[in-house]
């Protein structure tokens, strides 16, 4: 079995002569500059671009693609029939829980507007307590739009700082969707990029929403219409918005919403961690062994699945 | 029982004829501007500066003082022979260790920098994993340097997040502390200010850490010699300080700290939420009924007792 791998460190280990090696497999390596030519079984895919992916998708013989990234949508389109899918979902899932988490709760204690102070030298703390705009999250309603594996995570993570957590499902019918969304305190969108989800969150929707509440966003950027978000920042229907996604993406310099006060922007990065290669390599090592022992590996994405 | 109570709506409100009024207690209320004359059983103590404060404790006839304050240091020093001192830690101990939590998951998931490159409309991520600096809490050891009640809350809400949290406390053997400090990714202070804490967090106690070891302050600023800090900042001793307290304090718009990039400044507002107010006028009158039944309130600061 020949595999083509991403051209890192982590990943020439799996060709070493230690623990971390798969035996009987001959494994080559890709980078932005070089594709490897030839037939190859499988192919690795992380941290591709776009022309890098869709040589390594042509590859002939190819019978298996593992993205190591959540979604699919960047790849599915480019597949070439009978070319079997596989995703990495688990790699990713308890660090965007986290920084779903982190951006929460830095909202809440404002750690963003006290970052702007800072930049100015500002100590301020004169306002009294009723002025602050400080909470925890005790008692805070959280609606979790797309409750999957990532919804779970972080209802655990959350539930010692005393929120309520309901999810919205595909299932979720509508009227119960839209009562949810009436009286959360903050819309935390997990879902997928689908045909079902792009411009989800329109302005009819947060219109629905509890004046002053916060949405976050660590799906993917096209589930919000941007234009109607920043409406809804402007007209203080929404408190504010914390992302990590945003639809354009990379968000160019000039874009409004760099300037939002009230917007936390991270890049997209809640998935992110200094280990997250090394976790890759490892999760390649376990599914190259899996099918080694004929076994089909997690992570396998069905023909209708689309996320 | 003549009681003096902080000019605020919701202390008034302790005055009315409702389900929040405090009947048989007569009521009169300070501000900046003027505190009341004649005798009085009781002052309760809350966002009073230094002359009204000593002014309130010159107050004739006087048996106790509540400070709606965690810290008794600002007011010992000035109380009378005799007057019975009350605290109210349980107001502020809750939102302290959430401020906490959320000062050390935006540290370890960069929020602090995003947010200075979304000053400059920046996006960034373009750097591969491994140079993220990026983490999650998982695995990493977390020292809380004086373990009590707010020390407790905040392992609990840290637990789900894999850390793993030892404490220290006043009795803990200095062979044993510095073993502590010498593993610990995060060291929370939560000590009070005391002849024996000031300045406890020195050079020599500093070069003692793990390097790259995360500080974070919720006690009180003189806990740190902050001079000691910014060395240890730039040898890149320290990994960054999350601080809620300072010192000086407050911070003047020249300090050095402010400028110090891998350093989180806020406020002295670690126990402020805007429902704080109206909290501790509920905690005062839960005092005032229990004076008049004649039992002893919560939170009797004892003779020997420094915080």
């Amino acid at each position: 079995m020949r595999v083509l791998l991403p051209d890192l460190p982590e990943f020439h280990a799996l060709s070493g002569h230690d623990e971390h090696s798969v035996p009987g497999v001959e494994l080559d390596f890709y980078s932005q500059e070089h594709v490897p030519s030839g037939e190859a079984e499988g192919a690795v895919l992380w941290l591709a671009r776009g022309d890098t992916r869709e040589k390594l998708l042509r590859t002939p013989g190819l019978k298996w693609v593992l993205t190591l990234t959540a979604g699919i949508d960047h790849v599915k389109p480019h597949l070439p029939q009978g070319v079997a899918l596989f995703n990495a979902n688990r790699l990713h899932d308890r660090a965007v829980a986290v920084h779903v988490a982190a951006l929460m709760l830095a909202a809440m204690r404002g750690l963003h507007r006290f970052r702007d102070a800072q930049e100015e030298g500002r100590w301020t703390s004169t306002r009294t307590p009723n002025d602050s705009g400080l909470h925890t999250l005790d008692g805070q309603r959280v609606v979790i739009w797309g409750y999957g594996h990532i919804g779970r995570i972080l209802e655990g993570l959350l539930a010692p700082f005393g929120v309520q957590v309901d999810g919205i499902r595909s299932a979720t019918p509508d009227h119960q969707r839209d009562g949810l969304l009436s009286r959360a305190d903050w819309v935390v969108l997990l879902l997928p990029s689908t045909p079902e989800t792009r411009g989800i969150v329109n302005a009819e929707v947060l219109g629905k929403l509890k004046p002053g509440a916060w949405l976050a966003n660590a799906g993917r950027g096209n589930l919000i219409v941007t234009d109607d978000l920043l409406a809804a920042l402007d007209s203080g229907q929404l408190g504010g918005a914390a992302l990590d996604v945003t639809d354009p993406e990379p968000l160019p310099e000039s874009h409004p919403l760099w300037a939002r006060k009230n917007v936390i922007i991270t890049p997209h990065i809640a998935s992110t961690t200094t280990d997250l290669v090394a976790r890759g390599a490892s999760l390649t090592r376990d599914f190259l062994l899996t099918l080694q022992q004929g076994q089909e590996p997690e992570g396998r994405v069905t023909d209708g699945q689309q996320y």
